[in-house]
């Protein structure tokens, strides 16, 4: 801890960190079209600098066929809902429909709306747990099938969510929609670059990362992967310009995130690798939290994930007591702890992906501390 | 030109690089996400990085109601008309057809057909003009009408256009597709960052700019603006997540090019001023190549753009007699020039925006000499 300037807990930054070097490398790619020099027409088969590989690379990183750069994971799903689409929807061979499993993020949503599709959800496990339940798939397909007289043009699986960071059963549940026939997206924007992701063994057919959420990349920027015959929709080059893709408009991540990309996946290929030790650290400071201050940790047990989301209870009846939202933020602040959402106190969401083990003592001590000082003297005695 | 480590007369690249100061600021900023500590649920509206700010200081810059962030001009454009095909093609009111002028860049057309709309082009002036004749929308707007027995969705107008450099005629053409009820969306890529632009003032509905291209920002990012009720139909909140515009998806840019936008704009304010300086410039050079060695200037006359295009057929004649197609950008780059497209020797391409004065003689200089040499010892006596 004593190295680092902060520890930084926020779900959404804390795997987006680009290493120093790295950064200072990315300063002489800061102007604009930093990656155009040599474009010899298309950003994905440039040579110099080497975006071609860094491609071939992400395609063995994310073991599937194609990759391609998009501007952030919702931009990538946005990418594929539309062009499967036009494909099948307006084709009429499938209904306006995504089946989304019951924690899919909001951008999932928004992107369906932006394409002209309705969200249908699978249910989730109550309280505590909401995970994802699998069979539901099979229902909400079927009901969809029966309504519509063709199948949802796609299922969505968010793996693992940004809310309880639960990791659904992917094999089953593209077990279930591909005997439906129906192409599955998977939204990996908490797992392409924190952990290591096959999309070939999930069998699945696209899957969207995030390069600012989870990949160390300065942002936005986000991989699009694709296994199999869709390709050549997502893929199709224009009419009119025969080497540009239509669904990408030509190029995508034209400057420094896609250079930031390149110098960091040998990085991330490192990280990956040693994601149990992450997921230990995280689980011992859940454990922590719920012994100590008996927060209350939501999602699946046991962890499998370093975003963590607690009811905490005693931090709200201080904020009552002491009439203050925003004390927890404050005190976090002077200990040099930042990422926890300002005024929120029922609830606790955090990322220990950052934390070494005396990180993760030094956040917990700190949190016990303000907890019992606050309970026992209350704001006027600080 | 001494103080500089090299000349860059790359027309996409001369107008995005940022200033070093700006740079230094941004090292702070390349971690993933670092917009969005102090999130408060709409990026346009964060107050810590000051994005609203920046957006009010935009929509007065650009001279309109509403600027929003966007990954560049082309996904500006595609949002444009992929919105307003939903609203006013689907619902049966418009045809699905841009009437777009001759010069229209290729990423105008892709985000045409990832939109399903046709593009019908109108008419430019011969060689070596290449004029955009205002008086032609009027002729394939009326066509468009009486073969759809409806208006065209979207006439747009590139200002200036990127192959050379020609400023359209804004105020004739908006008239003449305001008379039709036909709304305009204007490509300001090469315009916005670089001279002054007032959306208003030309009567279109909308417009895109480029941070890469012209607004000296870190890529990818541009600007959409807009001037009226069209903005509904653009700006569009969703119907599941009530602060959330559906055709952004959101939030855009997360990231640091919105930073180097925020740090860089009381830059583009004051350079935008000092544009006929920078158009000087461009004829001084113009003029030169012209007299010096018979380089045939395309585009309208006079110049009112540093975007430069010639025909070179001494640098032609000279790769034919030394066979090789590489000379010239191997000997500007010996010069420290940068930003010739390399291969090419038919025509050049170039943008003075870079060059002061004195750089202007030397780029000029250079390339009178290397064509004197090579037309006098070919490539065995270098």
């Amino acid at each position: 801890m004593l190295q680092k300037k902060v520890l930084l807990v926020d779900p959404i930054r804390s795997g987006g960190v680009v290493p120093d070097g790295i950064k200072r490398e990315l300063l002489e790619y800061l102007d604009g079209y930093s990656t155009c020099l040599y474009c010899t027409g298309d950003l994905h088969e440039l040579r110099k600098p080497n975006i071609k590989k860094l491609v071939e690379s992400l395609e063995e990183f994310i073991d599937c066929d194609y990759v391609r750069l998009v501007h952030g994971a919702r931009e990538g799903m946005f990418t594929v809902m539309f062009a499967m689409f036009k494909e099948y929807v307006l084709k009429g061979a499938r209904a306006p429909v995504v089946v989304a499993d019951g924690n899919a993020h909001y951008t999932s949503i928004l992107a369906a709306e932006r394409s002209m599709l309705d969200v249908v959800f699978t249910a989730t496990t109550e309280h505590p747990e909401y995970c994802v339940v699998a069979e539901d798939y099979e229902k909400k397909i079927s009901e969809v099938e029966r309504e519509h007289g063709k199948p949802p043009l796609l299922a969505l699986v968010t793996y693992p969510d940004g809310y309880y960071g639960n990791l659904p059963e992917l094999k089953r549940i593209v077990d279930i929609c591909k005997s439906h026939g129906v192409p599955v997206l998977i939204n990996a924007a908490y797992a392409i670059g924190r952990m290591k992701f096959s999309l070939r063994d999930t069998g699945a057919d696209f899957v969207v990362g995030s390069g600012h959420k989870s990949m160390a990349c300065t942002g936005p920027i986000g991989v699009l992967g694709i296994v199999g015959r869709e390709a050549e929709i997502v893929l199709r080059k224009s009419k009119f310009k025969e080497e540009k893709e239509v669904e990408l408009l030509g190029c995508t991540v034209r400057g420094a995130p896609a250079i930031c990309l390149l110098k960091v996946l040998p990085y991330l290929k490192k990280r990956v690798v040693k994601w149990d030790a992450k997921v230990n650290i995280a689980r011992y400071v859940a454990d922590r939290l719920e012994k100590e201050l008996e927060f209350r940790l939501l999602g699946e047990r046991p962890r499998r994930h370093d975003l963590l989301h607690f009811e905490t209870p005693r931090l709200y009846e201080i904020s009552v007591k002491i009439r203050d939202r925003f004390f927890l933020y404050k005190e976090l602040k002077k200990r040099k702890i930042i990422g926890i959402k300002p005024g929120i106190t029922k609830r606790m969401k955090i990322s220990t992906y950052l934390l070494e083990k005396e990180d993760a003592n030094y956040f917990v001590d700190s949190l016990v501390e303000i907890v019992e000082r606050f309970e026992k003297y209350g704001f006027t005695n600080r």
